[in-house]
Parts: C-alpha cells; sequence; structure tokens
C-alpha cells in the first residue's frame, strides 16, 4: 500500500491512503489519525490500511479525494529517530581518492551511520530554506525506510521483518560546514539542516521483484534544473543492504516504531568525470559533492558550484513503466529570509 | 511549575502536574494529555498548567494523588530531538590531558554537540540494559532544557526566551566502543544507548535565584553504588550557556518545540586525582570515565572500572533546604536478556 500525509496546519498532518497511480487519496481518521500514531500500533492498523488501499485502487467508496503531491508533508512531518548510513561506499571511496587517502578496511564490514535531526522534516515540495550559500548547500538522493519496533541486538533477519516502510530522501548537506564540524570529532550537527522525504512512502510488496534483498532495484532519477543530473541504480553497488543497515543501528539499543534509517547518497561505481556524466551515457550522481570529487580527481580541483538559491532539485523513481512510484521530491533553494517575511 | 509524565502503558505516558515538594501529582488531561502536547500549543497550555499547579500546591481540589518516582517514565519518553552539549570544558581537557593532545582554541568558543538517539528513553527508575559489560558502560550526569520552537540562526538571547523546562539526565555511554565509532568520522552512534531524565522536570522560576544566566547554579549529586561519587556545582565552569547551546543547535535550522539541549557532564576544575574525590574533600565526578582520566594523567593507566551489572548510579538535586527539586534518576545496570524474559 501507499501512504502519505497531507498538511492540514496540525504538526503531524493527516495520514491518507494514496491510490497505487497517485491519483486519490482517502483520509482514513477511523484506522489512524497520523502516520506515526499507524506506525505506534501497525499491528492493528496495517490489515485496515492495505483494506482501504485495496477499495480506493478499485474504485470503491465515495470518500475518495484527488490526491497533490504538493499538498504533502513529508510523510513523517517529524520523527523520532533518523538515522542515515553511508551504505554505498563507492561515494566514501571517492571522498578519499580526491584527498589521496585509503579506505579503511572496516569500512567494507561495519556500516558508516550518523544520527540526524528529526525534529521537523520539510515537505516535498517546500524550499530548501538556508542563510547563506556560503555554506555549500547540496542535495543527497537517498532511499530510506521506516521501522517497526527492533529490539536490541537484532540480527540483519530480525530487522528486516521490522522494516515497515520504503520512500526517498533529500538529506540537504552543508558542505562548508563539514570539515570544521567533523574535525571535532562529534559528527554532523550544523552541516545537517533539515531532510525532505518522497510525497508517498510505500510497503515494501509495492516494489515487487524490484525489492530483494532489502534494497531498492531501481534507478533513482534526480534532476538539477530540471536536466537529468544522476540515474543510479539504488540496488547496484549498495554494500550494506536496508536489513544490514537497520540492525547496525540496533547494536546497543532498541529502535522505537518510526524510526527512518537512509541508504546514505546512491552512488554508482563508474569510471571517469567525462564518462560518468547523464549526458555523457553515465549515470550521473546524487550530489553535487560526487562531481566535484571526480573534478578534483582529475583536475586537482573541483569546478561544479553548489547549490544557489533559486536553483531546484527534484528526485523521483519509477516503476517499469515510467509511473512515479514515491511521487517527487521537488524543492527550490530559497533563503530563509523569504520564509521569515 | 513542575511536570512529570506517569507510565500508563501508552508510548507517551500521561502528563501529570506535581506538587512543589513532590508529594502529590494531578492528571491534567483537560489541558494536555502528554508532555509533548503541551510544548506544542505551550502557549496555550502553559497559564492552565501553571494554575492547576498553584492550586495543587495550595492543597485545593480533590483529585491529586500520592505522587510515586518510581511510576514515572522519563518527562518526554521519546522526544523528535536530543542534542547533546559538552559545555563544561574541564572534561574535554582532561580527556585530551589523559592523551597528551592540546585542546583546540576553537573549542572555547564553538560548542562541541553531538545529535542522541530519541526515540525510546529510559525511565528514571528503569534499568540501563546492555549485552555486555566489555562495551565500557558508564553514567553522565548531566542537566537538560526542553525548549519550544526556535527559528533558524536564533541569536542567544531568542534561544534562551524559548527555554520551557529544566530536568537532569543520565546520557549513558559505551566507552568501550567509543574511540572505533570516532575514528569513522561521523560521531557517536552505537557508543551512546538510551538516555534517562529525572522524574520531574521545572520551569526555570521554578529554580529562583539558582537559574542564573541560563545555567543551574547548585551541585549536582551522583552517587555510585550508594557511595557520593559527583557533587560538582552545574554552574560552575559551564563554558556555554543552555542559552548558547540552543543557539548553536539553531544555527542552520529550526528547532522544534520538544527539542532537549543537554549540557554534557558536569565537571568542575579541581587539582589532583586523590583531591578531587568526594571523600578527599573534592566535588568528585559525573562519570567515570573523568576519574580514569586522572588516574590515567598521574598513574599512566586507568584503574576505577566502568559498571558492572548490578551497579546502581542515583543522580540528583537539592535546593537550599535539601528537598530534592527533580526527583532521582536512580538506575541499576542489567542485562539485556534479563528485559526480554
Amino acid at each position: 500500500m501507499k501512504l502519505a500525509t497531507i498538511k492540514n496546519g496540525k504538526r503531524d498532518g493527516q495520514l491518507v491512503v494514496v491510490s497505487c497511480d497517485l491519483r486519490h487519496c482517502l483520509p482514513v481518521p477511523g484506522i489512524a489519525p497520523t502516520l506515526q500514531a499507524a506506525l505506534d500500533d501497525w499491528e492493528a492498523a496495517a490489515p485496515q490500511l492495505q483494506r482501504a488501499y485495496e477499495a480506493l485502487n478499485a474504485g470503491a467508496g465515495t470518500d475518495a479525494q484527488p490526491f497533490d503531491e504538493a499538498a504533502c508533508h513529508s510523510p513523517l512531518p517529524r520523527a523520532y529517530q533518523w538515522a542515515d548510513g553511508s551504505a554505498y561506499i563507492n561515494h566514501v571511496e571517492l571522498v578519499r581518492k580526491a584527498r589521496n587517502a585509503e579506505v579503511p578496511a572496516s569500512f567494507y564490514t561495519d556500516p558508516l551511520m550518523y544520527q540526524g535531526g528529526s525534529d521537523s522534516f520539510v515537505g516535498p515540495r517546500d524550499a530548501i530554506y538556508a542563510l547563506s550559500e556560503e555554506w555549500g548547500i547540496d542535495l543527497e538522493a537517498e532511499v530510506a525506510v521506516i521501522t517497526g519496533d527492533v529490539p536490541m541486538g537484532a540480527t540483519p533477519e530480525t530487522a528486516a521483518g521490522a522494516i515497515r516502510l520504503v520512500m526517498l530522501v533529500n538529506d540537504v548537506s552543508l558542505r562548508n560546514l563539514i570539515p570544521n564540524e567533523l574535525a571535532k570529532g562529534f559528527g554532523f550537527f550544523q552541516s545537517k539542516p533539515a531532510s525532505a522525504f518522497s510525497p508517498v512512502a510505500v510497503t515494501p510488496d509495492e516494489l515487487g521483484a524490484h525489492w530483494q534483498d532489502n534494497k531498492v532495484r531501481l534507478p533513482l532519477r534526480v534532476d538539477l534544473n530540471g536536466k537529468p543530473f544522476g540515474r543510479p541504480n539504488a540496488g547496484e553497488d549498495m554494500t550494506f543492504s536496508f536489513a544490514q543497515l537497520v540492525a547496525h543501528a540496533a547494536r546497543t539499543r532498541e529502535l522505537a516504531a518510526g524510526t527512518i534509517v537512509g541508504s546514505g547518497t546512491v552512488s554508482n561505481k563508474q569510471g571517469s568525470l567525462h564518462g560518468s556524466s547523464v549526458e555523457n551515457g553515465g549515470v550521473g550522481y546524487c550530489c553535487l559533492a560526487e562531481v566535484r570529487m571526480y573534478e578534483t580527481i582529475e583536475g586537482g580541483a573541483p569546478k561544479t558550484p553548489f547549490l544557489k538559491f533559486g536553483d531546484t532539485v527534484r528526485i523521483e523513481m519509477h516503476d517499469d513503466a515510467g509511473r512515479s512510484i514515491f511521487g517527487a521530491i521537488d524543492q527550490t533553494v530559497r533563503h530563509y529570509e523569504e520564509k521569515a517575511r
């Protein structure tokens, strides 16, 4: 089934079931007012939501409304946990290569993961707000899952069974703040502002055969200012599956229902700068930092600038028939003063 | 006023107003069912909660119940954000001195802060669960505040005005997992399992003159296995006030109501290993790591072990008359298998 959260003036919005073709939706206040409420009591809520979804797809009932992606908040407008992995080691290899450093061997067996802020996500069609372009504003297109409760020390098999929903993410990163912040030793904080998630979150079964080994085996479609920028397959070169990422997060503590675990920037192994861009036949990139790393490796310095105010980022994923699965994240970078006005 | 959350079988528990002397409490479902709900609509809820608090203290009404700290969950059983600073630079200085390293000059002007997990806190009288003593289980006794909404780029003055409540924390840390995790560069994750907070959260005015410059100028009382272990003054040697810590957290993003910001391990400047312990007239320590650092600096290696299964930790703060302000965190370390049983 497919679920979304419609903005209604409240902090958690209103849960709706969305038709498979993303054309209609149905509020389900009798089942759960919000997505977090449904996740809190998933065993009871999920079968009812599934029935509502099937009825909506069959055109039954009269309460269906047109579904408007622009009216959506992120599926969880705020969450109790956002833990973002870095499962595409190719991305890490490029980072290291650009600064002439080796990738530690442990990185291939022990996932990188950071604790992200989850108190107020951005809607999929809302602006990326920043106070300065000098922060080095970058997108990071990723896949993420939402889990149920997970016990401490869960195996990847147990973790796999706790995966409830899949969605897309734009994990906005402030590149120019990262070096100083990581040098302090406590990880990202100011360099990771609010993320945005796709309008729709779907159960893994919606992905059919493309949900394989707890990975999503489909191309992620990233456009920058209306032009194709990335088309990497999210199922390829993913060193750690979502089951492994969730188990990593749960090694020393329980995870509570509604925990979001991200894949990290999707990144496929490619050759050179020239051949890796979409226009030259490559699969492109899911963040500006990656093309800048190719530029650094080959030319000694990055050339492509980070995002400027007015730039747009679109992140989407299509099924085999070219239909959008999750709806599109589509954001414009804006100065925070415009929001305050 | 004083607020607490009573366990009621639901994930967020039930909000109660607690009498100043911690003897009685009053459910306030007509005002807000949970503390998060009150924080979400603080302008409306706070005056009503204050009136209920005053009536409870005056002995008015008949719905008052005996207040039982052992029936409490953490004031926010789960939160949308837990950002923990490291405001007592003495602690950082000892960490560095123990490994013969300098403290970077920027650490005195730019706070250390990490994003903690907030999906499922531990109750103040619940066990500290771990799967292995080999993890190096340690307490960290701290003070924390809960904020309302804070705009991006807020000044310390604006941040100060957004501080809603104050409470105590045991920020459990797994010391033996920290070096490898920080070496990976993404900060703490597995090394910071679930924290526990004091039974009661109080508005800053409850601290009277002891809430000064957005610091709590009172000794934090830490007992280990029933013996005094730490008595440092939380208002001394705090390099960054809570206003500064909240502003740091908000530099590049908005903070949503219910954000918890911690002080980091309370630590006062002292002299030597001998003189710093409570039994020798010092103010002691708020974590085992600190006494181990003194041992390393003076003897080349730590001697004091980390926590073992069965060890107990008690964290409290008294007013001038010796009365508990927040109630006591009082936890026993246990193997997670005991919970699963």
